[in-house]
C-alpha cells in the first residue's frame, strides 16, 4: 500500500518536571517577556493555582470558570482581560479552565500558557469548544492552541484514583482509536503507541498507589501525546460509539470509554493488522487485546454498558445512529449485524474475544 | 528516575504523496494565498523542479546554489526575491537548495515551501547554516523552518542506491543518536524508533531494487523523522566522533556514519538499557546491535575505517579532540581508554559486540 498522507504538527513548547511549574512558569513568563499576566483558575484550585504562580506578578485573577464554556462566561472573562490589558493567559486546571483561556484567546489572539491538573488533555489541542443555549459548538483556530504547556505531576496527586484510572483510559482510548481516524498516518500511529507504552505503564503504579510520581509521570505524558495524536487523527470509530451512548443515553463518560475500547478494539484489529502489531508492541504482549485487557484487569476497569444504565432496548436505536457516522478509514467494515453483535457485547461485558473471529 | 525534559516541537505542515508533488504544491500556494512565488532549484535538478512547479505561476526561477550557502550566494538570491517582490520561496532539492531557502528567508520572513529530492533532513529543521571566507556558521531561527515539506518519492528515484543507502544510514545515525544526545526526551525517542522502523523497512527493498516505491516512501518517510528527532535531542557521541573524524581526517560523511554507528551502539546500549529496547523493538529484534547489524549486512554497508584512509596514527588524536566534546548526557562515560577501544574496532571493523562487555 502507497504511503500517502497530510500530517500537520503542532508547533508547542512542552515543559515536564515534577515539582517545577512555579519555576517553569516564571521563566517562560520572562522568555515571553510578558507583563500583565491573568491566571485563570476555579475556586477550588486556587491554592493550587497560588502556588504555580508564586514566582510571577499576576495583574489579574479569574476565577469564574464553568463547565462547557457558556458564552456568558467566556465573554465576561474577554471583557475583564481586556479591561486589565492582559498580555498572556495562564491557566491552571483541567479541560474547562483551558477551555475558558482558549475561549479568552480565539477572540483576543492572547498566547497562552496552560498548567494542566487533570488529564484532559486540551491543552496540547487547537480546538475550541463553547455553550450557547446549552448547545455546544467546537471549532478549531491555531490561536487557541497554547504556546507553552507545562506538566507537574505534584499537582495531579489529588486526583482521587478511580478519577485517575478512567480518565487515563480515556486517553488510552484516544491512543486506539488514533490508529484508524480519519486522518489516521504513521505519526499518529507512532505517537499514539508511545502514549499506550506510557499509560500501560503509569495507571497500573497509581491503582497500587496513587501517590506513585512515576505512575503518576507516565500516565501524565501518556495523556499528553493521547492529546496529539488524537487530535491530529480524529474520531474514529470508537468515539462515535461512545458520542453516541453518552448524547443518547446519558451514560457516563469515562466509564463508557473504559467499557468499549476492548470490544472495538477486538472488533478491528483482525482487519488493521499494521495497527495491532503496533498496539501490542506498545504493550509489550504477543497480541493488542491481550495487553488492553491486562492491564484492565490489574486497575480493575469498568467492564459491562449494563452496570450504567444501557440496556438491550436501546442497542437498535443506538446501531441506526452511529452507523453513519463511521469513518470511511474504519479498517472493518461496520454494518447493522456486527456493530450490534458489538453492543450486545459491550452490554453484558462477555470476553470481547468472541468479536475477533466475527 | 524522574521524567523531565523540556520539548519543543516545531509546527509543520507534512503532504506526503507518490507522484502527487505537482498537485500537493499548487494546493498549498493556494491555501498561503501566495502571488509571487521564487522556485529555487540548481541547474541539474531543475527539469524536476519544472514537472513539481507545473501547475503554479513562478514570478522567479532562482538555478544559482553552491554547497554550504556561500554568503555571497546567499545574497545575490535575498536581493533577487526583493527585486521580484517575492511573498512565498519554494525550493526543490538537497540540504544546499533548501539551505538557500533557508538563507533568504531568515532575513525576509517569506514562508518556505521544501520539496525534498534527497534524505538530507534540512526541511524538517529550523537550522540555517552560511559558509564565509570557508568558515561555516550555523544558527536557529524558527522563521526558516519551511512551514511546508512536500515529499513526492517520484523526486527521489534517480538517487543512485549507494548514495541512498549511505544517506539513509546517516538518517539512521540521527534517530540512534537522538536516545542519548544532550536535549533527549522520550518524544525524540519515540520519534527517533519509528524513523528506525521507516528506515530498516526501506533500505533493504531499495538495495534490492532501486525502483521500488515502497523501498522509497519507507526511506524518505524514516529520514524525515530522523531529522525531526536528531534537530530536537542534539548531537550525541556518534556525531561528535563522526564530526571529528569527517573535519580533521577528511573522511567521506556518509561513510564514516554507516561505519562508524555500530560501534557507538555497542558501546552505549548495555548502559542506556531503556534506549537499547526502543531501539530493538523498533527493528524487530531480541537486541539493538543486532538489528542493526542484521540491516548493514543485507545493505552491504561500510565496515572500516581503514577502508576510507583513517590510521591508527591519527586515534590517540582523534580521541583528545572528541572526548571534551562529548555531551554529558552520554549514558556511559567515555574515557581516553575506551574511547580508543571503540576507534581501534572501528578502523579495522572488528565485530561490534567486543564493545559490549567493554
Amino acid at each position: 500500500m502507497n504511503l500517502s498522507f497530510e500530517h500537520v504538527t503542532l508547533g508547542q513548547r512542552v515543559l515536564f518536571g515534577t515539582g517545577a511549574a512555579a519555576a517553569n512558569l516564571a521563566a517562560e513568563v520572562g522568555r515571553l517577556g510578558a507583563q500583565r499576566v491573568m491566571v485563570i483558575a476555579w475556586d477550588r484550585e486556587t491554592p493550587v493555582a497560588r502556588t504555580v504562580a508564586a514566582d510571577i506578578k499576576v495583574a489579574l485573577w479569574h476565577h469564574d470558570v464553568v463547565m462547557h464554556v457558556p458564552i456568558e462566561v467566556a465573554e465576561k472573562a474577554r471583557a475583564a482581560a481586556a479591561e486589565a490589558g492582559i498580555d498572556l493567559l495562564v491557566c491552571v486546571g483541567g479541560g474547562s479552565t483551558t477551555g475558558l483561556a482558549k475561549a479568552i484567546g480565539m477572540t483576543s489572539r492572547l498566547p497562552i500558557i496552560a498548567v494542566p491538573t487533570t488529564y484532559a488533555g486540551s491543552e496540547a489541542t487547537n480546538v475550541w469548544g463553547l455553550t450557547e443555549s446549552s448547545r455546544k459548538t467546537t471549532g478549531v483556530d491555531d490561536a487557541v492552541l497554547p504556546v507553552t504547556v507545562i506538566y507537574d505531576v505534584a499537582l495531579t496527586l489529588s486526583l482521587p484514583v478511580e478519577m485517575s484510572v478512567a480518565s487515563g483510559l480515556n486517553g488510552m482510548a484516544h491512543c486506539i482509536d488514533s490508529m484508524w481516524g480519519p486522518r489516521v498516518d504513521p505519526i499518529n500511529a507512532a505517537l499514539g503507541a508511545e502514549g499506550i507504552r506510557a499509560l500501560s505503564r503509569g495507571l497500573p503504579l497509581i491503582a497500587e498507589d496513587p501517590s506513585s510520581t512515576e505512575g503518576r509521570e507516565q500516565a501524565l505524558y501518556g495523556a499528553y501525546l493521547s492529546a496529539v495524536a488524537f487530535a491530529s487523527a480524529g474520531s474514529g470509530l470508537h468515539h462515535k460509539i461512545c458520542h453516541v451512548l453518552g448524547g443518547t443515553y446519558n451514560l457516563p463518560h469515562a466509564q463508557t470509554h473504559a467499557t468499549v475500547l476492548p470490544y472495538v478494539l477486538a472488533f478491528n484489529a483482525p482487519a488493521a493488522p499494521d495497527a495491532a502489531a503496533r498496539i501490542a508492541a506498545a504493550f509489550g504482549t504477543a497480541d493488542a487485546l491481550t495487553g488492553l485487557q491486562d492491564l484492565r484487569k490489574r486497575i480493575d476497569a469498568p467492564k459491562a454498558l449494563a452496570d450504567y444504565g444501557f440496556t438491550a432496548d436501546g442497542i437498535a436505536e443506538a446501531v441506526a445512529i452511529i452507523l453513519p457516522a463511521v469513518p470511511a478509514s474504519n479498517p472493518r467494515s461496520v454494518t447493522v449485524e456486527n456493530l450490534t453483535r458489538l453492543l450486545q457485547t459491550a452490554l453484558t461485558g462477555e470476553d470481547a474475544r468472541v468479536l475477533l473471529d466475527l
